[in-house]
């Protein structure tokens, strides 16, 4: 099991809500709606029978896929859409013949790969927004008691314990602003066909893909990106500085929880040989998440790179690599509500 | 969802009996047996009263834990062992306080760990023994035709099929003797309780953990190996070894089968929008999983790098790259097994 | 020898001027014209005396350091500006006790790196943009000619040389874009003072910070971000991007260079031991720098977890990862200016 | 610059020893020696005329490149070897052209690359001895002084310096174990020829190769491993270990060296700013290594994915990892060297 589906150990470093956004029925419930769009934008500009749309989407309401023979066509095609298809055309009357019409198995997956996290994206940000508020009432509250900074390893000279949150709080805030930001720019449209070229539909190829963004409220890229993958390469950047600025205040708390400086009083973990000990568990998870998502977002960079016309071994490498990292952000996010809200005291034990 | 553990996509990327092996099963079980074991060695050299390990062997017997509490706790402690324990000694009568008698929450984790992989190890080498006795099966039928060799991206020199097969042979065979090596030296026993000193026991210790050692079929390390991971190093540089082995296999059986060069002829994946092809997607995976695991194995080296007697931050770090590295091994064995079955026809179409 | 600094192979893997921008020379001068502007600044807001910056200026001219003076210091203090500002105090007279007034070593260096990046990026830029006209060119000449598109390694349907260029066009401009952008919005000068607080200059400090930026050409980043390091990661993304685009050029002409696609003709490499071959080196080089440099991102982003108020590990593991990402850029970039004019054909030998 | 090759960095980060055994004298001479031992070996086997060998020992005794053309050479060649080769053969008389009989530039490259590295990995293996030596007079002085040992981040139970100590030697010990047995049993000669077949020397081939390897003092792997690289992975596994061993010391001893804990006292370094601060910067630059050198034993593993008989991506992305994580090992035990000695107290200041 990796950690975050593991039966016992995602309780700790998963975060339920991230898994269900960009979980398997939110795939589906995206391809679905990137489907049923397509062939409503296309009946619309008369590139499909007009009744085509709705009559498949009545007939693909409730549409629920047969499990078993996906996993056999993904086996076989690696990629679920060709097996989906087929049942999906399955599951409709005549219309289904205009299901996916133009359509590549790699439109399909990377709009809804792009459905998925615009609809998650926001909730990071609002959740980056949270930790910001509470990070502002810590402040509040402990910001004027004192706190030796220290650099290099060393005790430097006397901040405050405000100091130190508005350096979370600075990070916090870049990071919500990057993911806000890929969310508003780089959250786009697939609808390139099977070569790239939309070449299928001619001159109506640019603004039937205008139109399908703007029915799933996703932006127009202005051609394929079947292999510039620029923008997931961006998402992934935004998620490793996510990490990495909450990483930050986990090492803190770490460090300021640490019997020596005991400027932090936390609720917390067991040990299992040493009853009297609290371990800082979710600051600890907090710089582990940092580390693994920035090595993630190095592999997402290495599946940046494509070659012709659609690369299977770089998309797969995507595959590989993307979703673990969203899963560490969502689980540094979870951690870090958790670590904040443990928290009993900051600065000296006895205030001054 | 991550590839390894999602519903769909794991049918092409994953290996049932990897996961099976290292799955939640296998580590509860290696985890009741690392107990027992040490229960009944304490038992034999008198460190616990004599009957104890029977009483506890007898009492866990059938033991299912509250999954449930096993959550609240690891979310609370960063690890289930405190809960685990607390759980086991609710179904145990009075032997239940000697249990885990002297150990800390790493020694079974990490024995559990050892437990997995020695018993996954020798079957990750036996599917390389299979597969080389596959390779020499097409190269006894496909051996002789020729084959252009290909050196920086252009053809080369006249070789042939046995020729490359024979590389493939020797990656393969390097990757069995890494395993099996890994598998012959590096899984050992941790015992050394809450500091790494093995402290409460004395004189006892070291002979302790030998024949814990012995009765789990591991090595006795010699002292602790809480923050002394080569062993878990080595692994992971065999199973990347392995991986590369089998991503060579892959990209030269992907490029074999291009159109251009219609040197294999393979069974495989449709596309859903170009009927005539049939791509070979488990040579793409293969790609995909070298690279992966390479990139994982680097993450695995990251976590090598511990700090006082225990670091959370590391140890966590190992639980998140290593389990995703052992995955990656699994599927691109299993992509290799069904690509080598799916290979039809080797060397030029009309043989000389 | 790294390969970026090596007598030999930096002639193919390196690019001279990126090499010159970002080297020593170019780091010796930002410290000094961040220490310059500094006083300066500071002498027009009467924080140090008003000649002060003049007499500095004066005496600083032509200022050289002691090199061995600079590594005995590094040596000690793992940062080269103690033995720097020591140096430069020996060489001015009595205003070197305003030099590097409120200062901490790391204002001058992440200032001294955002100078050379100002400077460096900009290039960078106007190369993609050349690259850009140059593919326009190669799209003038050879567009029309016939192509087979290629998806997960097999032929899929005609398209023209034009469409591929296109593709290789979109990532360039996209990489120019991130690259202009991050020269833009993410230059800003560091002035924080020992702890981050910049606390020395009270209600003088920030608009003494924004002074300084001003005079520098970089952004007021409105604080510290000595321990958030956001925008160095975007950079690394950037230029992660920027190789991935280059990446798939020479993974395209790779592969059309190839003898049973023959697509492209290029002049080029040698073989020690097969004279007629052509190798495309730098398609291929190109293909290693994308990985190396994604790689390195995930270095980067690594560094980018900071803890307390100024982290020597991570601070000093963005020195390590930094250069070689940037370099690997200049690289790719120099390699792909070298592929493209080596172009003699694209498209089928015998135009249609 | 990279910080390896920095004028100023490279006192503090980089190894001088390491940097000349592995640099571009040690490396031509070398490739000088693999060519002279080929000549000699063919001679003695009667492949070339039984004199050529001496006339190209004496021809070449004292040989100097032209280094403008050896660059040249590099950049349209992508290696150097056909370069170096010709200007050999310039310098030869009638022999030349029995000189680099039946190899190709991966022999030589692969080969020299052995060469240098089974000189350098003993005197890695001699340092870290010298360190266990160290390490053992440091637990004989301050061995039995009180330390609080530290598990996740917090205060866990007495224990003593000795036992710190004694973590410390067991991870220098296995990486010293492992540095020896890659050189012991990884160092093998590359003599395979252009396609990997040492197709040119029929039944002789084999035997040249083991006299070949015999001469060198190297290993005779038994076929080719142009595309097999688990040696390397091997050595970088080796690499990475040790670099995770020595960066537990300088995470430990910066630990040790704050502040709030004091149980240890350092010479060291100066804050630019802070007068009073004695920076433990070499144990912080431990920590940037040990992280460093696993992201580039990734990228290595990366590199090991060889496709067809040659790839020359995947061979100039070792060249890019296979230095710096190299150098980095260089530079891990220098500081480390430099850390030990420093050391002035261990234990509490007023000792018990």
């Amino acid at each position: 099991m990796t950690a975050f589906d593991h039966p016992v150990l995602s309780a700790w470093v998963d975060d339920a809500e991230t898994g269900m956004r960009m979980g398997w029925d939110a795939e589906l419930a995206a391809m679905l709606r990137f489907e049923i769009a397509l062939a409503a934008t296309q009946s619309e500009m008369g590139l499909i029978p007009a009744d085509a749309a709705d009559a498949l989407r009545r007939d693909l309401d409730g549409f629920r896929p047969d499990m078993d023979g996906l996993r056999r066509g993904t086996a076989r095609d690696g990629v679920v859409v060709p097996a989906l298809i087929a049942q999906m055309r399955e599951a409709t009357g005549a219309a289904g013949r205009h299901l996916h019409h133009g359509a590549t198995s790699q439109d399909v997956i990377d709009t809804a790969l792009m459905l998925c996290l615009a609809d998650l994206l926001p909730r990071f940000a609002e959740r980056l927004g949270d930790l910001e508020d509470r990070l502002a009432a810590l402040s509040d509250r402990w910001g004027d008691r004192p706190l030796m900074a220290v650099t290099r390893m060393r005790d430097a000279l006397p901040i405050t314990v405000a100091d130190r949150i508005a350096a979370w709080s600075s990070g916090v805030r870049v990071a919500r602003e990057q993911v806000s930001r890929v969310r508003a720019e780089d959250m786009a449209v697939q609808l390139a066909g099977p070569v790239g070229t939309l070449g299928r539909f001619g001159d109506d190829g640019p603004p039937l893909r205008a139109a399908l963004a703007a029915r799933l409220d996703l932006r127009d890229p202005g051609g394929a990106w079947h292999t510039e993958r620029g923008r997931l390469c961006r998402v992934g950047s935004a998620l490793s500085v996510c990490c990495a600025a909450l990483g930050k205040i986990g090492a803190d708390i770490g460090s300021m929880a640490q019997d020596g400086t005991d400027a932090v009083q936390l609720d917390g973990g067991a040990s299992s040989s040493m009853a009297h000990k609290v371990n800082p568990v979710d600051a600890e998870l907090l710089i582990a998440l940092a580390l693994h998502a920035a090595a993630q977002n190095g592999v997402l960079g290495a599946a940046a790179l494509h070659g012709s016309e659609r690369s299977g071994p770089a998309w797969t490498l995507e595959w590989l690599a993307l979703p673990p990292l969203v899963r560490t952000t969502g689980g540094a996010l979870r951690a870090t509500e958790r670590l904040l809200a443990a928290i009993r005291r900051m600065g000296p034990r006895a205030p001054d």
